[in-house]
């Protein structure tokens, strides 16, 4: 069996399966559900979550954090990514940190699961309105960072890029609210008009 | 100026700390005040938040998943990480990336800081209550993990359980209510006893 990356439609698991069309690997992409009990991923990832890669000999590997630079390192060398002890590959770690700890974990969870939070129901509309706000400066503080250039580190699409897509279409949707943010706005442009993007949008979109 | 470690005594940068000392690399630590607008942090991260790396060339590297695993390819082939392409490396990255994401932002964030979740006051305890509860399951799948074993990955101590310490040290504030994570008791037990965590802690604890 190859290498398989789970993914479900919509979730942050677009980041890694757009790397993997990037870089063309041979890693089958399995589309799955989630939070549905007879859910396939419940015998990959315990925690039920999207993405998880589950290798050719068993081993399954979770967080975005770990799976993007896995995938990269498929195609060493890559200029999606950077060698081992460069700064470049720290700077690009880092990003994807900062996304995956402070814009999804701290930032959208309760934004969109509130009853993560709270038992009490009278107390989510105010936990959904105060985690927007947190999240504006969130994501105000990557938009300052990507202000006059294309992409987030070396001048190039990275690994990094691949998933600050996912939370900049999920962004889209507050509408008006997190509009002023321009720097994202074009990036969202760039990251659409991507051959590979495009590519798995349509794959998840389908039935 | 060689390269420093910006760190706070108590604070999440314990990890890359120990990290530090574990492999005796020529990085500086630097113990800074956080949550003060007079700390020397904000001109090295803008953010206010450590650990952050600065290095000898003025390049600052922020995020503990990024953190981490530079320290440990500043000493290639150190047991305390594993190579660029390893199902190891994959493994302990994914660690790093769940202890940053769910247990640090998503869990400990909320029960530390109901703030940033709701402008309600009244609405805190229950908060806090309720992200304690959300927590405990989260650290309850490391405790599985670490069943009947000393590490993470690989039966060794890797850069993983150098951050799982900072954890392992905050649950324990918790007192009886996570008393019951045995397998977790008995990793605080093996971490405290390393020499280079004592080492770190005395530093820390120095005014």
């Amino acid at each position: 069996m190859p290498h398989q990356l789970y993914i479900a439609s919509g979730a942050c698991s677009l980041g890694a399966h757009v790397v993997v069309r990037e870089l063309g690997l041979p890693v089958q992409i399995v589309k799955v559900k989630t939070r549905v009990p007879e859910s396939p991923i419940h015998a990959v990832n315990p925690l039920g979550r999207v993405p998880a890669l589950r290798l050719d000999d068993g081993t399954v590997i979770t967080e975005n954090s770990a799976i993007l630079p896995f995938l990269a390192d498929l195609a060493p060398g890559t200029p999606l990514f950077a060698p081992a002890g460069s700064v470049e590959r720290g700077l690009i770690q880092s990003w994807i940190g900062y996304f995956s700890a402070e814009v999804h974990a701290g930032g959208f969870r309760a934004v969109n699961r509130p009853e993560r939070y709270s038992r009490d129901e009278a107390a989510f509309d105010g936990i959904r309105s105060q985690s927007r706000a947190t999240l504006k400066q969130t994501v105000a503080h990557i938009d300052r960072h990507l202000a006059g250039q294309d992409w987030l580190v070396g001048g190039r699409f990275t690994i990094a890029d691949a998933y600050l897509g996912v939370f900049v279409r999920w962004i889209a949707r507050f509408g008006d609210a997190f509009s002023d943010l321009e720097a994202l706005n074009g990036f969202r442009e760039r990251y659409l008009a991507r051959e590979s993007v495009q590519a798995a949008l349509a794959f998840e979109a389908q039935e």
